[in-house]
């Protein structure tokens, strides 16, 4: 059997693991020898359609230390494209393209690391290459800084961007207990329909710090009446409220609670910010204290700096598992990971169905939230800690983390 | 001469390195013995007015790893006032109150880690103490991450914000990377007057990565239709711009340029919008581009996750030095510290009359501002460089920063 290459390609918004996985990946083919040469699609699918592409094989064989500044760089080395890939009925040249490509590239399989609409691709391309008789495996790598995908049971990223968003909220807390006065802070945290990162400010949660007091997520209707009066009721025994609250979240009517115009991205999401400074100027107005809205913006999904060990690592194995099941003849799957057992935490990685993972979302089941809806339940807490345990090996140059050159998505 | 004590407060806005000072003078007086008892006045001068006080004597006493712990700890130990010292024309009780309570605390010193507004403090009390023959030393220790303290190469706690803002600046580059569309960036960091931690973002510029592309401080005029002139120019030959901006930028009739435009939303509210959300919307408008503004809020002053180990040392090194000007008969004066060389990095530690200091403001001279206005220049960067080196040590717990418990102010 003659050896066959690979193309591997990133989408969707970045988080701090998903090079991680590229380069568990590179690291598995090192040693398995599973794949000729590893060419990396620029941009997502739209490299395959524009030709655009880096030999990894050979950065790998130049570069000893490139594996491993791979894994601790953010965002995405082959960068990421909002590319809807279109159905065969709406497009089918497009998969004859793709599939061109493929074979005078000689691939004999294509790696994609993303989230929903990622794994949606995986779905469409890996079903065309069964119903045209393409020998080419197709499989996801999953990631999201969300943790919003189905049948697995976390997502790369989300672990890191957890350990940003608590470590944050606690500083934030100490910069607001030094004040002694009346105060309520409100904290934006990413999660458009899903509140995992949300509810991973609870981890924040220490021995002697009990902020955030309140955590709101999407997976329950905001009611900005309730919100008023628990924040009232707090400030009667303490001078400092901190309220940790999604993006999404959204009152009965499924209105979202947000101070800003709603703009809609290239997938029809409504794209969101705003429910921190909303709250801000409202719970002022209602309670006559300070507050301060604070936006957590990107800085949660790539901050390498203070990654977690642990998601990097699971990153890392999600990519070997990837090489894996190509070996083992599958296709149309994801590499996937389960837990066994939390205490002591530990994970076997596996594989589902891409087709019933691509456009579903995983939310907050209702027993990890609180019965008033303002706080998350021992539960949710026993699932997070172990994805935020263990600090990633950073190095830096002048002061500054020493992340791989991306160049090449600079100057293209 | 029997012994003395000492009481010491902090005041101002949080710092990542003022815990680091108050460590030093605990530190230094292990070795020199020079107070009896050190007493922390809890929520700076007031609580000398309430009575409130920590022995730091005997917590250093009781826990070994105390003075290591708090040297790493975010915002301050001892909590903070805003509370303006009154002149003893305007009210001489103040002063008669607190001398008391110095002389039933058998107290030789009092020092007081702040900014400018605490300097003041240092200030007014020992030119009191000098007219009223009280034999108690008043020290300034500084600190503020604005670094707009005159009389001193740089402030503590600016190094570590320094740090962070580099960082952080270079993790959203990596992350405005991923994209082959042209899109603006707009980071607003602090610094209302001074522009110096604005300008701390030039440090995220490495080899491959050239952000931020736009610096604006407040030292000059911002001209809206010079910067959407320099975007748009940048963005005919690249696909990314981020730009920095001091959340102090004004126009040449001096009105803030966050303060302009005033816009309401869905809820009726008034939407006050700060430097880079007003950026936001008027590039997109000139420009059509895609634009996110992203405001770094008080995270900058409180990650002590990514401290400069240089500020760090140079903050216990000023807790140092205020113990031995005490031992050197020194009253009215700040801690300084005097940079003799920038490469290789050396400083030196003294003092400087701190009449001279309070109400001063040390704006970035002009010659560390590109002529465009756009950009700061070399002098600036061998400025900057050499105070954000080097990674303070941290300890984690359940995958959170151990810091040191502040009970005492959460629960008073």
């Amino acid at each position: 059997m003659d050896m066959k290459n690979l193309i591997i390609a990133q989408s969707g918004g970045p988080t701090v693991a998903i090079n991680a996985s590229l380069a568990g990946v590179l690291k598995q083919n090192q040693v398995s020898n599973t794949f000729d040469t590893i060419y990396g699609s620029l941009n997502g699918i739209t490299g395959i359609l524009s030709g655009n592409f880096l030999n990894l094989t050979q950065a790998v064989e130049k570069d000893n230390t490139f594996i491993e500044n791979l894994k601790n760089s953010p965002a995405m080395y082959l960068g990421s494209c909002r590319f809807r890939v279109p159905t065969v009925e709406e497009d089918q040249s497009f998969y004859e393209k793709v599939f061109q490509v493929f074979e005078e590239k000689n691939v004999g399989a294509f790696f994609y690391i993303g989230g929903n609409d990622s794994m949606d691709t995986v779905d469409k391309l890996s079903a065309y290459a069964a119903s045209h008789n393409k020998d080419v495996a197709v499989i996801g790598i999953p990631k999201t800084i969300d943790n919003d995908l189905v049948h697995i049971d976390h997502t790369p990223g989300f672990g890191s961007a957890a350990k940003y968003v608590a470590t944050s909220l606690l500083e934030i807390a100490h910069d607001t207990y030094i004040y002694h006065i009346k105060s309520v802070t409100i904290v934006e945290i990413m999660g458009r329909d899903a509140g995992w990162l949300t509810a991973s400010s609870v981890l924040a949660r220490n021995g002697y710090s009990n902020a955030p007091h309140l955590i709101y997520l999407p997976e329950k209707p905001f009611d900005i009446n309730e919100c008023i009066k628990d924040t009232k009721e707090l400030l009667e025994t303490q001078d400092d409220v901190v309220i940790a609250v999604s993006e999404g979240i959204r009152d009965k009517e499924g209105n979202y609670i947000s101070a800003s115009e709603a703009k809609t991205d290239n997938f029809g999401h409504a794209m969101l910010s705003g429910a921190a400074k909303y709250l801000e100027q409202k719970l002022h107005e209602e309670l006559g204290v300070k507050t301060r809205g604070i936006e957590m913006n990107i800085l949660q999904r790539c901050a390498s700096h203070i990654a977690s060990e642990t998601d990097l690592n699971e990153s890392m194995n999600l990519g070997k598992t990837a090489v894996e099941l190509f070996e083992k003849g599958e296709t149309g799957v994801m590499a996937t990971l389960t837990r066994t057992s939390s205490n002591p935490y530990e994970v076997t990685y596996g594989y589902h169905k891409v087709c019933e993972i691509a456009n579903e979302v995983k939310a907050v089941p209702q027993d990890y939230i609180n019965e008033a809806g303002n706080d998350v339940t021992h539960k949710m807490v026993e699932y997070l800690r172990p994805l935020i345990i263990g600090e990633a090996k950073q190095t830096y140059e002048n002061g500054i983390p020493k992340y791989l050159n991306v160049s090449h998505l600079i100057e293209q």
